[in-house]
């Protein structure tokens, strides 16, 4: 239909003139204006509401009496890939929870594919019934010098996409060392996206050092863990987009500063959730119910989760429950709980026939897990000297603490110590570019898991996303890895060169092929084969998956050994 | 300065690492996040604030003990035209006033010039100190066929500014009739600017018209005059631009609705402000201090002078004063009553240098005003009737009352009647396009001025601009109308064929060449005048102004003969 055909139709309708092709019949809805509770029809056109307060006549009349509408709701930041499903089933996912816009970084992918992860994304979103908004993945790969990723992105190749209908700006810039120091390659992405939106991640930062990075015209930010840092970010300018994932967990620390007042500078997010996270406790409504319940002002919590985030993104189609608005529609049973009782998404209702007619896409990233074939030799740890340093694990944290301890050796080799709950841990390079000349493993030693027998792997491994595989017997790790090739790539519990479980993820060595059904069962099958090799981490391949994060302190592993972070720079082996 | 020197200027500057270009110290600001007052220098690097929250060391310091900063303000909906100056000498009056962005909308030069008042303006915008926004006019003229107006603009011929990084979208959609009618010249101006800025004005309506007017997808609105209107438009969602101008004074109707709650979908705007008012009152500090006054809280009524208005229109580099946000900021003596010290536009102090430094811009619209010689003749009324309808102006108002008066008359033409207050008023055709055998100008009668002897006549003539002029002498009519066409358009008051008082207009017979300081003076000469020759109306040019305009009821005149705006007609002579 022609733009004037529509919008005739839309003016007609909101009159009155015209049936409306859809209207909510019987129920209320927020206003986030006045903050009062409107006994209203709402009536549709296409993707718009077109009529509210008042009575309407539709081709289509659904009743909500009793029922509360909201709208939409936005999550401002969050990576996908942390679903371990493509967008296409995300959204299968997260939109009956009322997620109907998302604004994604698809840094994970892109550290595999590079910009094709750009390219994929977009097609992907063209096709969705919820709007996704892809952020352009500004730091790609996490560091220059202290691991292999499978791409480089530059500003001359974010530059392509910049002006893509479905992209906002730039990602999370957590490069922000390089952004004080002024980095060359860092200032030139910045100049690049100056005037448009560039989203930040600065945990920590603080005073003079924090006004030199929002001074470079970064806007939003949501790695503020206290209230006193989010309101030094607040007061600085930033919209603080409040987090609660499945690893950060930020909420309760900063629900007390969700007020009226400050509703307009602040919005959610959810960063990384697991399936398992979204089946058991839900999403946005999560985030929203559990504000309320730590004492938010309802009208405040409704507003961050919509109007103030798309406010801040430059959303101006959204977030109210109003004519010429787009009807992102959440009909609640409860307010207070934001207890979802149907979704609306651009009009169209939200059930399995909407997601059964999107259009499908070709997955990318196939056979992307090219680790050459290891054997329980590559494992082995060299060394005698006297102490070693270890990678201590906090349950539930991805910064990592540093233990130097004595570790039996034999052979000229350090061992595992399970008296010590100290295993093996390697990551293995596989993205085929291993430089010449260089092993392409690395190899040291983790405290904290509780293994007792075999190995776990994993090719999901911030940000690079090479293997990252932790045992107690190399033999183990060698069948561990290896099977990830031949899964192309995905999570695996190996006990006596025998497969305990296993998850194949072969978009990128990331993401399932398979529903989001069969996904989180094998994910608790998964959970329940580490837990008998003796784990005691309740989120063992998240655990794992962090392990390679070099910008995270305290002590990392990558492809190229031991990674001190504080120090920023490689612990010669 | 390349954009990468300027970012590695700003972070080291945010840093404090090097001396910023500027510091105010030792002032406070109010933090418009949290409504705190802030002990707190402020670090500005070019034309962006760098640092907050601290101790900065500057290039140049700038005392401000015992002073309160707070953002810049933003007038979002104004014509730079009812200023009678051009853009650069209107800023050299308002920007002392704090009015560091304004979005104007420069349809009164659009109707005699089309587009080249939106390539000029926008030539001036890029002179000038303040940032000055051009929303493309969108209903140029006013009427169809009603009036002779010197341009016509269709959609096609907005889409080539619609790029301008000065051009913010659609101004005031005027035609709401149109609108909901479904015109299709209508439409495709709408659909043209879908997802960009289209602004508002449709006065009174209410209701599912209201409906239909917002699912067009117009977002903002200044003609709300009551506080239930205001509440209903805003609450399905637009935001509402309350207006305190010359002609029109919304603001002690509004002030109530302003309350924290609703400051974030409320702005302010002047619309037509004319150069003595802002002499004598001030301009959004005048609106501020009334607001406030009015019992406004000053936290929502700043917001609404910056955050909210830079946000309702998409301007994310603005209104907090905050590291990364333009160093537009003005220096109060006092709070509540916003007594402005002194002012930053962009970093740069405003004072005389300022306005010195910028490069001429060569005016346009020279020698537009081409209406033929006429004489007394050209004043007859012919007719006999026993009733004759009347123009009833109302002091201070644009809408006029329809009289049916009985008129004197001799020698087959209708008289004036001083005894009832009633003079003549005409419309004379001033673009040179008056139609084939037309006779260019339209004569009636006009009831409430006071005027007991000569004439006096403005190329000012809302929308179409042609000349009006009143009397209650033809012959001075005509010499009126005459010396108009020889200054090139402005204001005239003639007694005795004589000139007592003009004021030249001729950039399109609509602004001067004068600095403000002259046209002040010759407005007060003119007012006085006019109050010579028994002109009872305080502000007798702006009535005059708006005599011709056929979109604000009830009875009009144009050059086409008297209009009867409810049923949107010419009245046959």
């Amino acid at each position: 239909m022609r733009q004037t055909e529509f919008l005739l139709r839309a003016i007609d309708q909101g009159q009155g003139r015209t049936e409306a092709d859809l209207v909510l019949k019987g129920g209320r809805f927020l206003d986030l204006v006045t903050g009062d509770l409107v006994a209203s029809d709402i009536a549709i056109c296409g993707d718009r509401i077109v009529g509210t307060f008042g009575t309407y006549r539709g081709q289509r009349e659904v009743d909500i009496a009793g029922k509360i509408v909201v709208p939409g709701f936005i999550d401002t930041h969050f990576h996908v890939e942390s679903s371990l499903m493509p967008p296409q089933e995300f959204e299968r996912c997260v939109l009956p929870h009322g997620v109907t816009t998302g604004i994604c970084d698809p840094h994970e992918m892109a550290n595999v594919l590079g910009i094709d992860a750009f390219a994929w994304f977009l097609a992907s979103a063209e096709t969705l019934a919820m709007d996704l908004r892809v952020q352009l993945s500004s730091c790609v790969p996490a560091t220059d010098h202290l691991e292999t990723s499978g791409a480089r992105i530059g500003a001359a190749d974010l530059l392509p996409f910049a002006s893509h209908p479905k992209v906002i700006g730039l990602a999370e810039f957590m490069n922000f060392p390089g952004v004080l120091a002024g980095d060359s390659g860092v200032l030139e992405k910045l100049a690049a996206f100056q005037g448009r939106h560039i989203d930040g991640h600065a945990p920590l930062l603080r005073g003079e050092r924090l006004n030199g990075y929002i001074a470079a015209g970064i806007r939003t930010e949501h790695e503020a863990t206290t209230p006193e840092e989010a309101l030094e970010k607040l007061s600085k300018g930033m919209t603080v987009l409040i987090r609660e994932g499945s690893v950060c967990k930020d909420l309760h620390a900063l629900a007390p500063i969700l007020t009226e007042r400050t509703a307009p500078f602040l919005a959610f997010c959810t960063d990384d959730r697991n399936p398992l996270d979204i089946a058991e406790e839900g999403h946005l409504d999560f985030i929203i119910r559990t504000a309320i319940a730590l004492g938010a002002p309802p009208l405040a919590a409704y507003r961050a989760a919509s109007w103030s985030a798309a406010r801040a993104f430059g959303l101006h189609d959204r977030g109210l429950v109003a004519p010429g608005q787009r009807a992102d529609l959440v009909v609640l049973d409860d307010l207070e709980t934001c207890a979802v009782s149907r979704v609306f998404a651009a009009g169209r209702p939200v059930e399995e026939a909407l997601f059964a007619g999107r259009p499908s896409v070709a997955p990318i990233g196939r056979n992307s897990v090219r680790a050459r074939t290891v054997t329980a030799a590559d494992f082995a740890a060299p060394g005698s000297g006297p102490s070693t340093p270890v990678i201590g694990v906090i349950p539930g944290q991805i910064i990592t603490l540093r233990h130097d301890l004595s570790l039996p050796y034999a052979g000229g080799e350090r061992q595992v110590d399970l008296a010590q709950d100290v295993i093996k841990v390697a990551v293995v390079e596989r993205h085929g570019r291993t430089a010449p000349g260089a092993r392409g493993i690395g190899v040291a030693f983790v405290k904290g898991f509780g293994l007792q027998r075999g190995a776990i792997a994993s090719s999901v491994g911030h940000d690079s996303h090479n293997i990252t595989v932790v045992g107690v017997d190399e033999a183990d790790m060698a069948v561990a890895v290896n099977r990830l090739g031949e899964i192309e790539g995905g999570f695996v519990v190996v006990e006596g060169g025998r497969v305990l479980a296993e998850i194949a993820l072969p978009l990128a060595g990331l993401m399932s092929l398979m529903p989001f059904d069969v996904i989180r069962k094998d994910l608790l099958a998964l959970r329940a084969a580490a837990q008998s090799l003796g784990v005691v981490l309740p989120e063992p391949f998240l655990q794992v998956a962090f392990l390679p994060l070099p910008v995270i302190p305290h002590l990392k592993i990558t492809d190229r050994g031991l990674v001190d972070v504080d120090r920023f720079c490689l612990i010669d082996p």
